[in-house]
């Protein structure tokens, strides 16, 4: 592979390069992985997308809200690339983005580069490679770049943690349903964007934005946003009633992020979590291959049924990995 | 050291034997690591006691509680031991239990235990010697372990994952002030207590019940638990008043939990939890020790000021370390 002509093309705007850097960083070969590394290290960091992280259980509508409020910024003249990562595409093997035919307009237009969520092992390797099309999307000049992911947990935290803003999509609920939020989850959202506000469902949105509000306000408040943040506010994917004003919002964080220098320190910490991350990963995935999978399930069997104590079945553990026993 | 009548003299009862047994698990040394080992394999673990968690911020008034509390129990005909997890002990050099004066009446009484809380250096180095500790508790006939700790989360996550019943211990405050719980503690809580419910603060205890009471509504319904779990209520440690429901709560939950299976289970899932957290620690722990310390600490000062991407750094420790670039 040519990097330095395929990080040229990248810079350039070629979406056939882009998408095929995008493969080559999925992959999972040994040297794919090093052309990969190569290439990022080639394409820089010099170009800042702004990275909005989206989340929503199934159903919420967060096709619909991605086609309209793709739309909003495109036609504002942003370019918008959207990503997906969905950890559970591994086992059904689908893809959470399979159904353009939902973004049908968005998916056609110049400006816009959706990505489908890649079938992946494990978490490790979807955050990893989430990570990396990121930073390809914004090597190649995108303006925002929107990581979608279902409402799961493991994934929140791992796209909270690639994105500037972490918006929360959410239906109309009774009372009773909000129960259904993790509370991390929660934590995590910058702005919870009750979807559906429109027709019958008006007024269970209007409530609903007002439960999530009070639910906010007994968060710990956070020292990099302004007063008022999180937010919880009703839009219309359908209607397209409040999507101008939650993009406002999101520009109003991200300035005040920006000037408060929250922003390049979000990012610096960022970076240092998933340097920290890769490493940590690339020592424990040797408990991944055999045969030392096998016999942590053996070993992890005797300790389940309690004939071995976990502290003894871990100093086994590693006398044969060859790190002797866990220092103090 | 002589394993076999150690372990002998603390299934008998020989507070001494048990007191050296835990500085023992506590030591740092390579050999006595190998010693703690197969005294707890000698131990087994026919006997278990009730391992109650216990969490809640200083002033909270957790000593007062705890005498209290562990009074009743005694009194009742119940061999108690208490221990601390204080993870801000390696700092400071002190311990939450160092206080034991505020425990005069139960730290005298023959049917308890008090370990006060040892300098550590790590998390893991913690959590190991608490889990066994406690281990050692139980063998040692004791009818409750409480584990007590302070409301910083890691630390919480931790006592959770060791204990059977897990308990927030809360003031009473205005409602501005329930935003300083954090949501991932609370929804660990078994029952939350609030303290001081007596004189004055009477009615703010009685309103910040019913606060928590509803946010615990709003918390995900747990299959291992019966209608009305978690719940919130008052307590006095002063007066006394509300201690003998609130354990008889405990008791009717911790009842329910063994005749659906969900205390097997539940130590099962714990045990392995603590085998594979050792073997990932044992296998982390190279990245705490020179020469990789200082060779990480370098590579995470470039990648945070952005003069080297994430990947490639992670690639250099990797193989610095003689792993190779992590696999897919």
């Amino acid at each position: 592979m040519d990097i330095a002509g395929t990080a040229a093309a990248i810079r350039g705007g070629d979406r056939r390069a882009l998408a095929r850097a995008i493969t080559l960083v999925e992959s999972g070969r040994a040297d794919h992985r090093a052309q990969a590394v190569a290439l990022l290290s080639a394409l820089g960091r010099d170009r800042q997308a702004l990275r909005l992280g989206l989340s929503g259980t199934p159903g919420v509508g967060k096709s619909t809200f991605i086609e309209a409020f793709g739309m909003l910024l495109v036609e504002a003249g942003l370019r918008v690339a959207v990503l997906a990562v969905d950890p559970s595409s591994a086992r059904s093997g689908g893809s959470i983005l399979g159904d353009k035919t939902r973004m049908e307009r968005l998916s056609r237009h110049p400006a816009a580069f959706i990505r489908p969520s890649p079938s992946q092992a494990q978490m490790g390797g979807v955050a990893r490679r989430t990570r990396e099309a990121v930073a390809l999307c914004e090597a190649a000049g995108f303006d925002v770049v929107l990581i979608e992911t279902v409402g799961v947990g493991q994934s929140e935290t791992m796209v909270a943690e690639m994105c500037d803003l972490f918006i929360l999509l959410m239906a109309p609920a009774g009372g009773d349903e909000l129960q259904g939020v993790k509370r991390g989850i929660m934590e995590m959202a910058d702005l919870i964007l009750v979807n559906k506000a429109d027709g019958d469902l008006l007024p269970a949105a209007t409530r609903t934005v007002a439960d999530y509000a009070g639910a906010l306000r007994l968060l710990r408040r956070r020292p990099q946003d302004p007063d008022g943040f999180p937010k919880a506010m009703p839009v219309s994917a359908v209607s397209g009633a409040g999507l101008a004003t939650a993009w406002a919002e999101m520009q109003t964080l991200a300035g005040w992020r920006r000037a408060h220098g929250h922003w390049d320190g979000r990012r610096a910490d960022q970076a240092g979590y998933w340097f920290t991350q890769e490493v940590r990963q690339g020592l424990l995935a040797v408990l991944d291959r055999e045969p030392a999978r096998g016999v942590m399930a053996r070993l992890a069997a005797e300790v389940g049924q309690g004939t071995r104590p976990p502290e003894a079945a871990a100093a086994e553990m590693l006398a044969l990995l060859g790190r002797g026993a866990p220092g103090a």
